[in-house]
């Protein structure tokens, strides 16, 4: 049975979500990010990165949600989550995939982790400043040339669709005019609407 | 007949390598960052996010360098790139190139794209401050606990080794001491000996 390693509000929602999706026996085991838990020796262990999300397997642990949700699509090709036949449609995928964690959580992550990037505090309040824009100019171009709509993808459901969600859900707490992107509201209800979506986050939710 | 645009010494090198150990027609544009080409009309209508690597298929355009190597390791499945038949391994080798992506390429990116996170010129010369050690630590967890030897993912070469010695590329110029990184160091060696390494490295080398 796999074992999901997360925090409420993390990027580890996407694998969450895919997990209800594919609708696998698996545990959600919450690491106390509040205790800095991440950071403990027995989680690093587990993830020597000290992050989320870590998938335990049954052949060791993965980490990296491109990584955890193509795996997740390819292990159970019955749920359709990933255009597995098509290599082209696949790197589309990825691409949008990489992106979203390369370049969009990144310009995220100076808003609350600034300190990985600079010492100085003026700096990290510089970074800080900088992440409304970033994210909305992130978004502008994900709705004008990434997302095809009604899904990611197009009309198909797929695991990009788990992560573009997690990040989304970011925005208005990171500043960022949701009236301005129509796509992504619409998509952000669309989603909502999904029993697997629903299960993870009630589960993340939940008093710990 | 597909072709790669890339810019000398940045990630693109990794696709570059690739396309020559795969032994495919293909044909490298240069984008002329000096003349700040990746932001130009022209550039911008093939990759909207004004970056290299984007690789023309003829099915339209790729980008995002993990996503492009997965894209060529099962294009061409002969050169055997990735262990296309082993999910848990395949996802290894992506979680591999993801963090590539996502934390060392973005850790070095601040020392010469600071103005992506900040506007004030001081935050920007603390990120700069910041790369040296940010990037011996990241290659020190790359040693410690992904590194399998004597190549990233152990016995068999892959796209990862291609992606891993682009990076490492970096490392002298971000004043990282390569002497404390001996698993690295004897990669970069192996590397260069390879003909398709030295084939995109003479291309990109070669006068504009």
């Amino acid at each position: 049975m796999f074992k999901l390693f997360y925090a409420p509000r993390t990027c580890a929602l996407a694998s969450h979500i895919v997990l209800e999706e594919v609708a696998t026996p698996y545990e959600a085991v919450r690491v106390d990010f509040s205790k800095n838990a991440q950071r403990e020796p027995e989680y690093l262990a587990i993830n020597p990165k000290g992050r989320v999300p870590a998938l335990l397997t049954e052949r060791g642990v993965l980490t990296e949600t491109p990584a955890i949700l193509l795996f997740l699509a390819q292990r159970f090709p019955a749920a359709q989550l990933a255009p597995l036949a098509d290599d082209f449609a696949l790197a589309q995928l990825n691409a949008f995939n990489s992106y979203l964690c390369a370049t969009v959580h990144v310009a995220r992550a100076h808003g609350r982790r600034g300190a990985r990037w600079a010492d100085d505090p003026l700096a990290i309040e510089a970074m800080k400043r900088k992440v409304p824009a970033n994210m909305a100019e992130c978004f502008a171009l994900i709705e004008r040339h990434m997302f095809v709509g009604p899904w990611v993808m197009g009309g198909r459901y797929s695991v990009a669709d788990a992560y573009l969600f997690t990040v989304s859900g970011w925005l208005e707490g990171d500043g960022v005019d949701l009236g301005k992107l129509p796509k992504t509201q619409a998509h952000m209800k669309r989603m909502s609407e999904r029993p697997a979506v629903q299960r993870a986050l009630a589960q993340e939710n939940a008093a710990p």
